[in-house]
């Protein structure tokens, strides 16, 4: 077939010249992966990173690169059917996302009832792709599983695992890109490394355990992208907005009643900004962001949580209602001028950090005889180990001129705390 | 003056972590400069290079921070009010801006008679930023005519200099960060040489003969970005559709006739993009836009014209027309459906791009006693010799089924010619 | 005095133009700082990363820089002569270095019964730089105590604790430099945020909490750099062949019987490679280690020790010798062919990591009216708490052809362990 | 065969990870090449650059890497023996390398009547690399001829110019690694823009007309290289000293007298350090030189000549002779005080600058059926062109004491001349 064959390079400033084949320009060339051009990839983060403008559309360039990098490259060797089809699923394992990317999650789960990943499952079979796919000699059901991590398939679960796991190719490209794109400075992970290690063990992805200390860096420079990019103080205040922005608005973008793939597929970042700025409720908002007005932290605190059942139950809507009332009773503000912001794990827009734990990453050790023998990751990474609780952050916001009333406030309802910043914008 | 203690750092990508002062960030958050966060640095580059989708937001804090690089490291000491005027001049340089930057510009001159530098000088003058400027002690006029470097004071012209002239700060930050975002790879050029050599000369600002090499590199680097980026044929495709989008619905963006400084902030890449895909005759444009179905090129020829008025002969609108319908007849296609495109010097869309001509650089060597001598950079430089007569492009567009017939028929009426493309979306 | 104003750059490839007054450029300009160009920084290194060649030079240099841009930003305000200081202080902290750094420092203490910190304060005091330093109008017995952190001087400990405590300028160079001329790629450290948020907290050098995640980074950064470059398996391979030349060529080396400070200054890599090769003992070392011939590493085990007694314990030298003997005896090979090594960090042949436990950061946080509060860090850092007790490193070496028998006669004195190793040279 | 099968990675800073094969890992063990690990790349630059300390070691590998990227992307495709023979001639290409790289060059071609490239061809054939080869099933004949470019195989010529031409994966790898490890900040240069657009014209191999921006950039990038390295004031002078120092102590070095490959392989760096030190005429310099007292440029003039046979007249030994004489004369001091350096293109150490006259690189365009059409590089590169003809430098040095007089004596010799310098040490 001369899909196949080689078609041209694309330049990406992080991995240099991209190769692709005919084949893959031609979904390259399909509107919902064109699409991605038109969502950024970290939506709020360029109020505090003014570079951070990079789309969804560079990133899975980069994810397909890096899947076909790990295809070439595990011991276990894969036909080239299988190669073809994880560099494919790996193109599309992103073209499910909202407007805004991760900040669209909560609506679209609350009203439509679906995660991302639904909606690039159902992208793959109901849209242009489907017959691309076909055309191409791939077929649409296996990739529409597989690049979102779900084929069920354990004895070669490390298909899936290569594109949707602890250590998946998704995450390596955005610690890369991300890091690169805001200037935040903590990409300097030798990603190459850990996929030059990799093994297959018992049908899964596993990392040699001379790479241990490149899979620590790793888990910290996710951690440290989500502290100081993706829950940054001020990146969170224009989330919370946009975010409100986005409830006001909810009956012009049609979304509680999204008829087709195509309509869903018709919303990008352009189309629900001119919907936000037209709609009278959302208008002001969206005058705000553009003009950087954003709500302010009044109090933050940090805590540590071992136990998920603890974590999930204080982020629960109830609970967070209660004390915006309280806090916003005691500091004798509207009730609306008050925003509690929880990005614990279970409830943080970046929805798949529900899997930050990672528990699941298998480690192995070369035997006297070159076997692979398995070892558990708590055992040889303390540093792991203690990440498996993680913190809650829970922050109080609220517009500037009210920031002193509810920073006392919050204070008496949820303790003293402390804030401190210089380094941001 | 409290406005001129340090506020805070924003983090770049390019050079790190940027101070700045109380003045810079109450200028950064007005309305006009905040609004070149949602006008793209290279528009149409996105179609080539996916992460080009930088803002001129982070190019001005980028000129900014170079202007006060330049402004500290000068033989010649500036007073600490120059030193805050050049930065902030630097800052709001491009605040004139149309949205899809340069590529607005021949609409913004046509019907409305101005550039964007014309546009910044007003902005200055008659938008929030005048009453920000006053209350920060700084001369609103000053910085109008600063900003675009046309103070016109012989005895200190190395003040607009820094801003705008052949070694500017602006261009040297273009330089890096358009290479950096769109990973095209020729920004390796040394600026901090440049600039810790510089010097005065009568008046002017003037390049030591020993960052001689540098300068060639720069020079070189600004011919390469025009080349594999502004230029590209891909690109420029791209340009020539949303240019004729903007024709279209030139009405809906009430461009001529614009009122007040307020109606042209009011445009940015998002709202004219809305307004575009709601206008009949333009709505086909973007969506072949958003699909990513450009017009391709049937034909190209680069020439090197060395009198500029042959060149400029060349490029007028109704030779161009005159060709276009030549070959449409020959070709048997529409009129509307062949585009020649003339990237010649002084018409590109990057309106400085007329200075190319580096014949104004001033260079001077060290004399026996330490005295600064000026020489002619022709005289020492080869490379910058040859560089003063410059290439131009011609090349025929159009749709995608008709590119055979169009490239005979160009190929007959405008000459033999070569077409070559491998690395490149 | 003169010697405050400026002399020129330098060229560094980690920070670009570093700056030089008079004074600087006379201080390097002396024959003990010119040596540290014949100091390789990472003995050993080289026979795992080939372009690890750099020297302690480039080193103090970028240290030089770090302490500069360190004593400009701290927020209480250091006099011009603090600052002057504190600069030379950094460019000389090691100038007391033996050949091949860290490697020779064994030597150093068991024949001469110093440190290379020792050697650096005899060295300020008993050479030309003593001289020198005064004519600069700096106090000799000021630089050789400040250069090594033992000014005892608690109101402003800070001075010292910029170039030698848990996160001074020295570590923050190593972790960016060695990183870069390795490519070992761990070295995406946003140090400068460190810098930029650093503050004095009751005459301490402390860290603000809103830096937290760098301070983990680099704390990370700097265990990897251990683990992936100077404990690399290999390398530790190549360096207990040249201690092993060392202990062979003392007598040569007249380290018994150094008179002055001219006779240790003489010794650097090229005059000690050379005495090394005249010897009739240790020759056949050189040029085995010229032609790669390294011994292997049959047996290695991590195992972490949370009691630093124990650790200690462990690494004595008589338990370490008679553990060679009990293998060697199993193994029926020379107990000269079996070395154990124990970079275990009491005994490591970087003396300093013997501070990486990082209890000594002073982290704060800012209180409601800005105050500064301390705060444990043991209590905001799990990662930092984890830390606190580091592994220990058991391996054992020997010659090539008696691999096998070692490893087995290994195993059986310490026990199954594991060996896995893909990505080295 | 199994030498073909992977055998592991070494870590470069430019190029991460290098994949090596058996065979590749047994010549690489090879004594001849471990040699190269201790010849610098750049002798002289180290005192200008203090990071200049990287090896031909570090650079061989770069450039069999690289031959490999050629070999496998060229659209000819080679079989596998081809390219498992260019990688190993790649590597191999400056295994004859003298102590001191190309600063020994003269006393080479002097003394032995060689130059490296020869020298190269014998080793191959004479050392143990002539049996491992054999016994990796390569040809030492074949490999001895190809790494030096003189197989004289019109029909394939490109697989010779792969390693020697004016676009060589040996320049590209200097390009880039040089700029690296000095800092120097010219080394943005795409160089597999130009890999990738690479074909092959009537046997040689040729660059695509789509890929000249960036040969530019890549000629351009070498010309700096040459002036801001290898031609720096600083380190010319550092380079004659050592090479006096090494015309001193000839005997000792046994250079006139060289029996063997294996005498010659026995030098090195650190050899012939211990042999210039133990010198009773040489060590002078290296005290010199190790004290960083390097010989002062009194005077510098640049010229342009088109005519080689001009050129080469002017850098003759004999003029260069009476000039010293006559300068010296008026000057009043030592004749041996005065040294002039010509860094004219015939006579510079680099001895392959001889083809820095891009003369020789095809070019082609696709036509219109894609076929590959020769074009004249100076027809399409107006700035090739003009380097065609290129630079002379005269430069006089002497001992600092004497720089006035000799500066006056040079300027009544030579004509008035400037010096200028502020970035530099």
């Amino acid at each position: 077939m001369s899909g196949k064959s080689f078609w041209g390079f694309i330049k990406d400033p992080i991995y240099g010249y991209i190769r692709l084949t005919e084949t893959e320009k031609r979904i390259i060339d399909t509107a919902p992966v064109q699409r991605l051009r038109r969502i950024r990839q970290l939506s709020g983060a360029e109020y505090v990173y003014p570079a951070a403008t990079h789309t969804r559309f560079e990133h899975v360039l980069g994810t397909m690169y890096l899947a076909g990098v790990v295809a070439e490259n595990l011991p276990v060797s894969l036909g080239e059917d299988d190669k073809r089809a994880v560099k494919v699923a790996a193109l599309l394992h992103d073209v499910g996302h909202a407007p805004f990317s991760h900040l669209f999650e909560p609506i679209l789960q609350k009203y439509v009832g679906k995660t991302h990943e639904d909606m690039s499952t159902s992208i793959i079979l109901d849209s242009e792709l489907s017959g691309v796919l076909k055309q191409e000699g791939l077929d649409p059901n296996f990739i529409s599983k597989l690049c979102v991590g779900k084929r069920n398939d354990s004895k070669r679960a490390y298909l899936d695992q290569i594109i949707r796991s602890s250590v998946d190719v998704d995450k390596m490209d955005f610690v890369l890109r991300d890091s690169y794109h805001t200037g935040a400075g903590y990409g300097g992970v030798d990603i190459f490394r850990l996929i030059y290690t990799m093994d297959v063990l018992n049908g899964n992805l596993a990392v040699d355990v001379t790479a241990l200390s490149t899979l620590e860096s790793f888990i910290l420079a996710r951690l440290e992208s989500f502290r100081t990019i993706y829950f940054h103080k001020t990146s969170r205040g224009a989330q919370i907005m946009l975010l409100k922005a986005l409830e006001y608005a909810k009956d012009d973008l049609c979304i509680t009643k999204l008829g087709s793939v195509d309509e869903y597929l018709a919303l990008d970042d352009e189309a629900v900004w001119a919907i936000l700025r037209g709609n009278a409720r959302s208008r002001g908002i969206i005058e705000d962001l553009n003009r950087r007005k954003l709500i302010k932290c009044a109090y933050e605190k940090t805590f540590f949580v071992k136990d998920e059942f603890l974590s999930s139950l204080f982020t629960k809507d109830t609970v967070r209602v209660r004390m915006e009332e309280e806090i916003a009773h005691k500091a004798k503000v509207a009730v609306e001028d008050v925003n509690i912001d929880l990005p614990s794990l279970p409830s943080v827009p970046y929805h798949s950090a529900a899997e930050l734990e990672p528990m699941g990453i298998p480690i192995f050790y070369r035997g006297p005889n070159g076997e692979k023998l398995p070892q558990k990751i708590s055992e040889v990474s303390k540093i792991v180990d203690v990440l498996m609780a993680y913190m809650n952050i829970i922050r109080v916001y609220t517009v500037e001129q009210n920031r002193d009333q509810v920073q006392r406030a919050a204070a008496s309802v949820l303790g003293e705390s402390a804030l401190s910043s210089l380094v941001s914008y």
